[in-house]
């Protein structure tokens, strides 16, 4: 399958590698591709710079917005989320249009400290306003209420029985979206329903984060016990 | 142990009940007792009327907010949220003054129809909120994460093994409050720190409802796999 994926970041770069490992052709896409390649440091968590993660990852594509939008069957948002709009306004609208996008993003406000708090939510969430910004495109919110190294690989904690939560308004493309989960091998993915659930799934990000604070380690999920 | 609740609903009878199946003395205190028992219909949840409710737990004291106040070493607020401040201040600033309040409410906004959006919340919350206006009370957050019937009971689902996050500016009031959870089978109690953690866990509670809503049962919760 084609993928094209937003955003390099360590979601985009996960992601990359377990669609790779999945025997899809993917193509990851920043904004320049040329100051992403010429970057020489690291991010504050310890990821080296895209160039030499990229050298190890040589089956990776790697291009603009719009290459990746233009390449992928199925897209995949991995972008921070206050850059969202602007990438996906980059990708081009035409680009997008028909296509599932799996949103795995998240409205985290910076601005304030740390832990950070939310740029849009309770009665409104950035799942639905990437999908009122991009009426045609075929949203599902996924993955963004878990760390990168589980998104395509959640066995190693809790023998992979753990809970993803999905939502949108497009009942195909969560049909789609929830087999290509399996394919990585959940096993409790939870359609919540329409994409007013973003609101809730995103605010969860909240609580996500001051859980890592406490347990030290981004490893872990929950599972809605039931 | 003495302990008071204020609120007279289904989490505060639920926890009456726990209380006093522990061999704790209950009273539960509520606005106006004469029109309390005066009630001959039940909720929408269909939970009875409370007299009916009282004759069959006959061993649990029923009084005014101030009543449970002063009756409680330990207090509980299970009020609704938007009338958690009310509640609070018709107890007695002097009666919280230094004892431990179990804080189990919710922000909840009903008045933009379900489910419901938060009256307070991002960085804010309603904890910290009650904290602020009852600076001497010794505020923990908790139990506004799981239905009713599993606050003093977590045993039927997951044999028990799910997990209950706590939070509050005081270390001993949260050692305590841990004491009790696990008194009453709490396996994984999580301490995730200062009370500004309320505002993690009670956002947690939108999407609590909407798993609600797709599971079709309140008889769940999250195990933070780890």
């Amino acid at each position: 399958m084609k993928i094209g994926i937003f955003g390099t970041g360590m979601v985009g770069r996960a992601l990359a590698i377990g669609f790779e490992a999945r025997g899809d052709d993917v193509t990851i896409g920043t904004r320049d591709v040329a100051d992403l390649m010429g970057r020489t440091e690291g991010d504050q968590m310890g990821n080296p710079p895209f160039a030499a993660w990229h050298a190890e990852h040589p089956g990776i594509a790697v291009g603009t917005f719009e290459d990746a939008a233009r390449h992928g069957e199925l897209l995949v948002n991995a972008t921070l989320g206050a850059a969202s709009i602007d990438a996906l306004t980059a990708a081009g609208p035409d680009n997008l249009s028909g296509k599932i996008l799996i949103d795995a993003s998240n409205a985290l406000d910076h601005s304030t400290g740390f832990p950070p708090a939310l740029f849009i939510g309770n009665t409104d969430s950035l799942g639905e306003l990437i999908q009122r910004t991009f009426p045609d495109v075929r949203l599902v919110k996924a993955w963004n209420t878990v760390n990168a190294s589980l998104m395509t690989n959640p066995g190693p904690i809790g023998d992979g029985d753990h809970t993803l939560p999905i939502c949108g308004d497009d009942d195909g493309a969560k049909k789609e979206v929830a087999q290509i989960l399996e394919s990585f091998g959940w096993q409790d993915v939870l359609d919540l329903g329409d994409l007013t659930n973003a609101r809730a799934t995103e605010a969860y990000i909240t609580l996500w984060i001051r859980a890592f604070m406490t347990l030290g380690s981004p490893m872990f999920n929950v599972k809605f016990v039931r």
